[in-house]
């Protein structure tokens, strides 16, 4: 790449949809690019609840960055984590003590689970952003189930049935539905001492209903079809408290040994190095065209960046909106080569869906609502339409196909830790 | 179950093709069957290598005992690691000290790595027996590649593009011809500083021919076929050191920074508990009807047995053996259930079969013999038609395809311990 050492260089921080899309935008750019990312694989986080489920494999919805990236020349994709950022000096310290200078920056890092001062809750109540923070769930999940079998101890094993999913947002709520799916059909003749089917997935939101960012009517919609789907649907009442036992639901202790933590999201931290006020939830507040107050070389895209829109509400944490905000990143930065300025970025809204469930989804389109199973029509295909690559759509077809059929789950293997979840397998390292 | 408590109880240790054979054969029987298993699934354990090599995922090759036993009502699987066998009280105990009584057992559970004296090998040379080890591997595998990118010391570059497969049976011929293809072709035009196809794969057999177990003429064409694929075979002088640099090949060290341990497997350290003498890799030398000599109520099967064949040859530790043992055993109690003796076990060879690589094999049917990619066919047509379940077969063989058509692995998502591998992901537990 020697002859490209003299062109200008993007550091893009974050393989994920705004990252990825800001860079592949820019392919052809007089630009060197490098995107780093702490795995190596772009993920289709939309879907990630299927890996927690059982429903789908890691890889399934998975892609290596470097082999979506590899026929980009003007991009070289480094696998590692940034530590800190500093802007005066152009440069981004990694993990390993590696500096690298940029000319511009994107910063796509996205969130992380955000415990809200409770952070002593984490090792009882994981969440969901990572491949790995999938399995970690799958395993709890399939395991809670061989707890309760094994048990003789009929309050313990009323413990190991009974789930909470802490969040009533879109995460929580295809976690409960899928939940009780599986307790329900799923796992039905399998074990010879429980009733997979007594199991208890409750789903608790603190605030007044379910899928907040919906319209009212479709909360209430949605609150419906998980209650036929198995799912005890709280709201109105927050969790106070989280710990191997159970958790406080208000003032009431409930039993419980599976807690999954869905409720809240924060900015990566390393968005404080960049040295601007952060919002609330640690985001940055940006300038219209995607930049950092005072440093016109610096964008923050994706779940990281705090936008308006221009009725003034928040531009959601979505895909979507991941996507155009790192196009509209790669388009500043193009025009940003060319001595001109951006235009502001605007979010073109296509409309909001969440899954439930077997045959059950809510849509959104702009005033126009669908639930029930017109609804999850609607979601499948639009899922599988987005799914990176040829072959992961087929895959993911076909084990939908195959699970909508059979109620089975492709990817109900329990792995790491030593199957038993007690003592971890004897293993080099 | 409470009717069936009087009813002799079975207990099973080891879900792979012996346990699980047994237990399907004894469907109606009158019996209490307990099968016991470490983990939750079933493994097709001649694709594992496969998983580690990224071309499926550890789900494509594995299935819930629990699910493939669900409909048979005379067994209970039991998740739970046996620790010791008590031959004359009937019992063993399991990891977390439950004590399981007995009226018959089998005892199926496997082998694992041996590293003849050398454990502190371990460390550096994992090697394939679980999903996990396949997990692990790929890991390694895959960010080897990274690192060498990474490296701007040529000396270290080239030790992390230096790979050693010890071992030169068909798990390490398996593992070098496909390690082979992925430096060659997968990895292709995915990186910028190093080319990946000149990475130095080395099979390492300290005998005097890879696939030992084959007629010579067969061993000879697999290592043409290898060194076609670009591995570097090795034969007749074995490896006498690992550490985390490198490996010693008699006296001549070989700086390597990924050295795979497929040399050998020992008897499951269970075996012990039987107080009865073992064989020199830790087997059970069973009576001709699998039995354990004194202990008739107490069967071996599968790769901790040591049986003879008619003409004085030991039977292989391979899936159709274990299976056949399986089937022999189910049918052995059957017997004694009604007073009467089981016959002799005799081993039916179907043949020998292995694979090399990217339309390479060797097959030999007693004397008829192939190589190259009429072999490979064979080899595929005979796998996927073993491999459990409907749903498992299309989505290997779809994997299949596509790797086939596009050189591309499906499975290429490096999982655990944080993608850059330095640093444990921030994740709950």
């Amino acid at each position: 790449m020697n002859h490209h050492n003299r062109l200008p260089h993007l550091l893009v921080i974050g393989g994920g949809f705004a990252g990825l899309w800001a860079t592949r935008v820019l392919a052809g750019a007089p630009l060197r690019i490098t995107l780093l990312d702490r795995s190596n694989h772009h993920l289709f986080q939309p879907l990630l609840y299927q890996v927690a489920t059982a429903g789908l494999s890691a890889p399934d919805i998975a892609a290596p960055l470097r082999h979506i990236l590899r026929r980009q020349r003007n991009v070289e994709v480094r696998l590692g984590e940034a530590t800190s950022i500093d802007p005066a000096r152009r440069q981004v310290v990694l993990a390993d003590g590696t500096a690298l200078d940029f000319d511009y920056l994107l910063l796509a890092s996205g969130a992380t689970h955000a415990y809200f001062g409770n952070d002593h809750w984490a090792g009882h109540a994981p969440g969901l952003k990572s491949l790995d923070d999938a399995l970690h769930l799958r395993r709890r999940l399939l395991l809670a189930f061989e707890r309760a079998e094994a048990c003789t101890d009929p309050g313990e094993r009323a413990a190991w049935l009974s789930f909470a999913i802490v969040g009533g947002g879109p995460t929580g709520v295809e976690l409960a539905g899928t939940l009780a799916e599986i307790a329900r059909h799923t796992l039905k003749d399998e074990f010879r001492h429980i009733d997979p089917a007594s199991a208890r997935v409750r789903l608790v939101e603190a605030g007044p209903r379910v899928l907040a960012s919906f319209p009212e009517e479709l909360s209430h919609r949605a609150r419906r079809q998980l209650e036929k789907l198995g799912v005890e649907v709280s709201t109105g009442v927050p969790v106070t408290a989280i710990d191997g036992a159970g958790y406080r639901l208000g003032d009431v202790f409930v039993p419980a040994r599976t807690v999954v933590w869905a409720a809240g999201v924060a900015a990566s931290p390393l968005a404080r190095s960049l040295g601007v006020p952060l919002d609330r939830a640690g985001r940055v507040p940006v300038e219209p065209d995607l930049s950092v107050p005072g440093q016109p070389h610096v964008f923050v895209a994706g779940d990281l960046a705090a936008v308006k829109q221009a009725n003034g509400a928040a531009v959601p944490g979505v895909a979507p909106a991941a996507k155009q905000m790192g196009r509209h990143v790669a388009v500043a930065i193009r025009a940003r080569l060319q001595g001109a300025n951006a235009r502001p970025f605007r979010y073109r809204d296509f409309g909001n869906l969440a899954t439930i469930g077997r045959m059950a989804a809510v849509v959104d389109l702009h005033g126009f609502k669908l639930s029930g199973l017109l609804a999850w029509w609607f979601w499948l295909a639009a899922h599988v339409f987005f799914l990176i690559g040829f072959r992961n759509r087929l895959v993911v077809l076909l084990n939908w196909a195959w699970a909508y059929w059979s109620y089975q789950r492709a990817a109900r293997i329990i792995l790491g830790k030593g199957g038993d979840g007690e003592r971890p397998p004897a293993k080099p390292e």
